[in-house]
């Protein structure tokens, strides 16, 4: 017999059929059992009779066993529907179950857990119903940011993740050992070689891993993570990008909307605000509004008092930050000829998190050099890079939005590592690391 | 002025436009100068009359110069057009030329190069049109691929690029300094993972990174690659899985041959055979129709002695083989009961070369520790993939298909350095490893 999906058993009233998936609930009330079982596609609620040939079975069966079942699908004789039974009309008659797989669960599934043993135990949590959701809703929003920018002419590139150097001196990158004893390492972005596709497609994105060697500790860091990129030649400053950026934004904004409004109120998130135009503040002018210091960069505390200002000023979730100062940014990093030691690189925060920075990039060959070296750092080991501005290269500039992050703004989340798959941090690959080695 | 896409100059005959792109050829004629623009969507010829102010900037603009040009949009006085000039109607009658970059090249962009020199040069020689049509050709097949899995109920997940350990025992993988002097290593497959997510979404997908430290230096190896990987739950065997890789292989043929036909065309690609049925023969049987030794696994040159074969019986660019033997299969490998011995594992070769591999998984929790024993690795050290089994798996397979394969053999590449944007090999990372520790 061919397998029926849950979502389509309402269709088959009175016909015999299969169905495929877990035990989420039993129910043993002695004469009969009742089940919940789950598929892809939804619950329904499963009963089986003292008389029915999968009694015996059906006592031994228990959550989360992964079985076949042959039933007969019934109107409910009642509407009380159970948790678990999305498919609240029918009920299925059972009259054979065969187990695929037995299952030794550690806590029921949908437990609540502290982070620590949910991360442990992911090969099982990832299956809970909260977890399913989180990672659609991340799916649609990798799908999104891509039909957004190739209906804006980019194309997709694959970037590198093995690197030669620890390209922009700045982020900690973890080695590699290469072969013959050579020493390379995990990229920590995607930016030099996403400058070098500027000049071959004009506007080109990739969805690329970043690794970052850093020893933070927090709820908005990751040691590998996944950035959405884009890069695009012939702009007239960073606001063409921090325009391309916001039409982007609101795409996946409203592509999520469309696909997972019901599972945003379920979980009761509201749709992020999105008003007509993101807000763009100078960080001087940020700071001025918060009452805060002159300081090169903004504190994770400022961000969120910035997402009160936009909320209630603005009606925004969103909020540009521009023009940091030279000195702090990367040497690629193009200086506003209006505002001298101020540039034209960009943050956006989303719900108080900056979940993406760009700006537009310097473009002129003898410029960048003299960059390069005023960071103290050396031409010769960019002369890969280099070569894409000695043979000409358009005004261009781009920006990086971390996927995680905004997935953990999207839906409320406390932390990046539950918008992450398999999160690798300070002390975890999948399990803890034994711990003897620390400092 | 607000920038006209080239493509679009034909629509503005008699008006003034800005044009922003490359300068591809240049010709002197003495009064006159001859240029043919290039920007993203096409090329145009442009001509400076002496009597235009931009006739001294003319003089100075030198091939893969990026420039700014406005001019007037004029109907070609005659037809014959100019290589690089797509536009053939029309041309560019040049009133001013703003030089944003000027430009040193090699050699002439196009030029027929050793791969050494292509690969040396890449942020170069990755802007011809060759390299261009290569790689977009790339984007679609991987578009195609995530729209295919999409359409049959896939869930899209990200794969981890730093694992624990060389999980398969096989690939030699690279090692990664971790943090507090710990050993990671790059995953050299997301398998253990996409059977984990089989779990989970019981379809899943991925578009992952995988580094192979081996050392090879052939035309179809790479040190970091790009593998479109899926597994699905609920199969009744390996032949579930053969049939959607039929059906999204075929779905990514149509979309390349849809939107690139013309390319396919221009350089002289002839369309993948496809049949109604790929033809698919045990591995014994391909050795009887090659009059080959019943040996493990087949040759390079028995791959293609196969295609032959294919082509000529079955009108097919595309065979699989399957039931390869037990013993020199990864552990995860399900024995074929009514073939002892011998596994529901398959390739898939396209055009004479292995592109896919795959086929249906151990899901039994016993039987999968009893596996993992008899090849020597210890079950403690796979605990975190174990609980997926422990906690009840479906009979689940999958696949995973080599993007820089499947570009290779779609367009008749020589080398699959050719359809990888940045190759990383035995010899390179960018630019070519220094020699002197080698062995």
């Amino acid at each position: 017999m061919e397998r029926t999906l849950i979502k389509d058993l309402d269709k088959k009233v009175g016909e015999r059929v299969l169905v495929e998936g877990s035990v989420s609930v039993r129910r043993d009330q002695g004469k009969m059992v009742f089940f919940d079982f789950r598929d892809r596609s939804g619950g329904v609620q499963g009963v089986v009779l003292p008389k029915s040939e999968a009694i015996e079975t059906a006592k031994e069966v228990r959550p989360e066993y992964v079985v076949a079942v042959e039933g007969t699908v019934n109107k409910r004789p009642d509407k009380n529907v159970n948790e678990g039974a999305q498919n609240g009309g029918i009920e299925l008659e059972v009259h054979s179950i065969h187990i695929f797989s037995k299952a030794e669960v550690p806590f029921e599934l949908g437990a609540d857990l502290n982070i620590d043993t949910y991360l442990d135990h992911l090969p099982y949590t990832l299956r809970s119903e909260r977890a399913k959701n989180i990672f659609k809703v991340q799916a649609t929003i990798v799908e999104a940011f891509r039909s957004a920018m190739r209906e804006e002419g980019f194309t997709e590139f694959q970037a590198p993740s093995i690197v030669g150097g620890d390209a922009e001196g700045g982020a900690a990158a973890f080695g590699v050992d290469y072969y013959y004893d050579q020493k390379a390492f995990l990229a920590t972005s995607p930016q030099l070689y996403k400058q070098v596709m500027a000049g071959v497609f004009e506007r080109a994105f990739t969805v690329a891993k970043i690794f970052r060697g850093e020893k933070h500790a927090t709820t908005r860091h990751l040691s590998e993570a996944v950035c959405m990129d884009f890069e695009m030649a012939f702009i007239k400053d960073h606001h063409d990008v921090m325009a391309m950026l916001e039409h982007s934004t609101k795409h996946i904004v409203a592509k999520v909307i469309e696909r997972h409004g019901d599972t945003l109120q379920k979980i009761g998130v509201e749709a992020p605000l999105v008003p007509e135009k993101f807000p763009v503040l100078k960080l001087r002018e940020a700071q001025e509004i918060l009452g805060a210091a002159k300081e090169p960069d903004l504190e994770p505390e400022q961000e969120k008092q910035l997402w009160e200002w936009a909320k209630k000023e603005r009606d925004s979730d969103f909020v540009f930050v521009s023009h940091f100062p030279l000195s702090k940014r990367p040497f690629y990093t193009y200086e506003d000829e209006a505002d001298p030691g101020y540039t034209k690189y960009f943050d956006l925060l989303f719900k108080g998190l900056e979940i993406n920075s760009g700006g537009q990039r310097v473009h002129d060959y003898e410029q960048l050099v003299e960059r390069i070296k005023q960071k103290g750092l050396d031409p010769a080991k960019f002369s890969f890079y280099l070569e894409a501005f000695k043979v000409g290269m358009p005004p261009h500039g781009g920006c990086s939005t971390g996927l995680e992050r905004m997935t953990a703004r999207m839906l409320d989340l406390n932390n990046v590592k539950e918008a992450t798959f398999f999160p690798r941090d300070l002390n975890r690959i999948d399990l803890l690391l034994s711990t003897d080695k620390k400092e």
